[in-house]
């Protein structure tokens, strides 16, 4: 059955006004006649729209000079501070807390470091639900406006029933992690995967804000992948869309965490490098492999040569499932260690597949680790924002 | 930039009656008070759009007898005569042309074979429309009632300017095929990938039927895939999206005809099985590959058995990065070997990865070789149905 959308008149208005919202948190601040020019609606149908966003008190009057004759005129911005939202971000090693305005900014954060003890359900939601309240009193803001809480955590989630289904890092399965923060907090709460939500925050407020489609690949722990189309997070029937961690590249590989052979992120996770490197020399740390490489021995360089072959190879393989305009490259791997990012760029010149050489830019994220908190408080913005008047 | 809806009156009028329309092909027939249901809209609204397609000619009543009370009710149907499509299949060894009704049925066809002579630009686009003009002739149609031919062929193709950008099994480039045939015939054309196309058809009158996100993969020539969300192609920045028979596997495999090593499709192709069999036995054709493993030689056997393999890598690879409810499998080498198929299907219940199993649907194209013309006319009558009234 294909999904029929409601096109009456209340979904027209609800339309426009979410329209002409996502206009102005684009290009912000922005005249109402620029707005008539994107939109392509009338003068009159604007004004009117953009009065139901200043009395839903969403959106604001500034004054500005325009360039050259020193005419004022009138440009329209967010009101930064009518909605506000909680980014909660969840491993196996930290929680990060932090307060996000309408525009994305993040007003006030903290954290907590985890034991593994710490990582049962139980223990860890409480522990978030108490930093939330820390930092909500903390950060001094009008409690009042927060409209909703997100939570970005590695795992398979299911978005619409706040359910993580399950996260090999921090060994759940079948937790409801929404429902259990809202009854505590009396919030209300979505939770979403990590890596969809680094792709939105860097889509909307980072590298990819001029790209209409534009994939996210994360190098670290695992491989994972994202893909946002205008502003929508691509999820496919069951919100697993971009687990590309775990195509299959070599049916009979080394076993990867999931039971299976040969998965991509078999050939680029850290614990794989550095569980090769053993055979050679007792390290401990990838960084071990990276100061090994400088100093030029073979069997440093040999894995990390591979490694990048398999990023290139993770690419290539993105571009040509989702032939996004944007590719946007994060993750610890290669945040800590940017000489990897230069021979992946070096090398997808010639291994990316002919047709798609041009189509698409490499950009390094922008936000790093605020995506984390970034990327969770926008979904909880999108989902929870009201349009009633 | 994010891209942006104009979302005014024209625009909502012409949504609605394509929905309404979209509703009507799909369940037809169907009384209003059903589509009241499934539009979510108001009885009258539905009223006044469905009067809209009727006094275009798309949409008329039949009168049916309702079960039990014998009480006449009034369904509406599509007017299958009202608009009549081209659909036209090339590839280098065939062109196939079909007249296709509004229905999607194909009312007639023919074909040319081809020689290696005639795959030159010029000489198959005059082959192709004298055919297209000796169907139209012969199916006895209206030819006013042709709005546009639809070309389908394998390649990289702009479907926005008609130009087949490149495509290797015909060896052409930059080929404005769709202008050719509009200037020489003077019906509006559009050319678009035969997989996508292959993927619309059966979306929207195969085995996808009831899936709102139906992913659909070839193994013949090439191995390709292409999406279908909710009857719409997904198709990427420049058309590419879905290209998985480029994937890299093995940066050190054997080469493929793109000129890189280790692509997905060097696996599975008929080509490629071939030429590993030579190494055993002289052959010529997939067949005696396939009559030999039914004799019981190992050589046979372990050529096939890699091949089932890496199509389902194929089809693990294409649900981790679309995550669909249905995947259609078609092309030469299933149709043709449907015990491929059966080991296919068991071996991917434990090799797909774990948290996708159960996700999706494995189906075989209902449609076959009728999708190639199917698919190209149902994009012509997308494109070129016009509402104005």
């Amino acid at each position: 059955m294909k999904k029929i959308k409601k096109r009456d008149q209340e979904y027209i208005k609800q339309n426009n006004l979410k329209m002409i919202l996502d206009i102005i948190k684009d290009k912000r601040p922005i005249s109402r006649a620029e707005i008539v020019k994107i939109a392509n609606m009338s003068p009159t149908s604007v004004s009117r729209i953009v009065g139901s966003l200043m009395d839903l008190g969403l959106v604001k009057e500034t004054e500005t000079y325009s360039n050259g004759v020193g005419r004022k005129a009138i440009l329209l911005d967010l009101d930064l501070e009518s909605v506000i939202t909680i980014g909660v971000y969840i491993n196996k090693h930290i929680i990060n807390v932090g307060v996000v305005n309408f525009g994305g900014e993040i007003l006030y954060k903290d954290k907590i470091d985890l034991n593994p003890k710490d990582i049962y359900p139980d223990i860890l939601i409480k522990k978030a639900c108490g930093l939330i309240n820390d930092v909500i009193k903390n950060s001094k803001i009008d409690s009042s406006k927060v409209i909703g809480i997100g939570v970005s955590l590695p795992g398979i989630i299911n978005s619409k029933n706040g359910e993580v289904i399950f996260s090999a890092p921090l060994n759940w399965k079948n937790i409801h992690i929404a429902q259990a923060i809202e009854s505590e907090l009396n919030i209300r709460t979505i939770v979403d995967n990590d890596v969809k939500l680094k792709a939105l925050a860097e889509s909307l407020y980072g590298v990819g804000k001029n790209s209409g489609k534009t994939a996210l690949v994360n190098f670290g722990k695992g491989v994972g992948s994202a893909l946002i189309i205008n502003g929508e997070i691509f999820r496919g029937v069951t919100n697993i869309a971009g687990e590309i961690g775990h195509i299959t590249i070599d049916p009979n590989g080394i076993l990867c965490e999931c039971g299976r052979r040969g998965c991509l992120q078999t050939f680029i996770v850290e614990d794989n490098l550095i569980e090769e490197a053993n055979k050679v020399k007792k390290i401990v740390d990838i960084e071990e492999i990276f100061e090994e490489a400088r100093m030029g021995e073979d069997w440093a360089v040999s894995i990390l040569e591979r490694a990048v072959t398999y990023m290139c190879v993770t690419i290539n393989n993105i571009v040509c499932m989702y032939n996004p305009d944007t590719i946007v490259v994060s993750g610890s791997l290669v945040e800590a260690y940017p000489e990897i990012l230069k021979e992946v760029e070096e090398k997808c010149k010639t291994f990316i597949w002919a047709p798609l050489r041009g189509t698409f830019k490499i950009l390094y994220s922008e936000l790093k680790s605020q995506s984390d908190i970034i990327g969770p408080s926008t979904l909880a913005s999108n989902t929870f924002l009201s349009f009633d008047i």
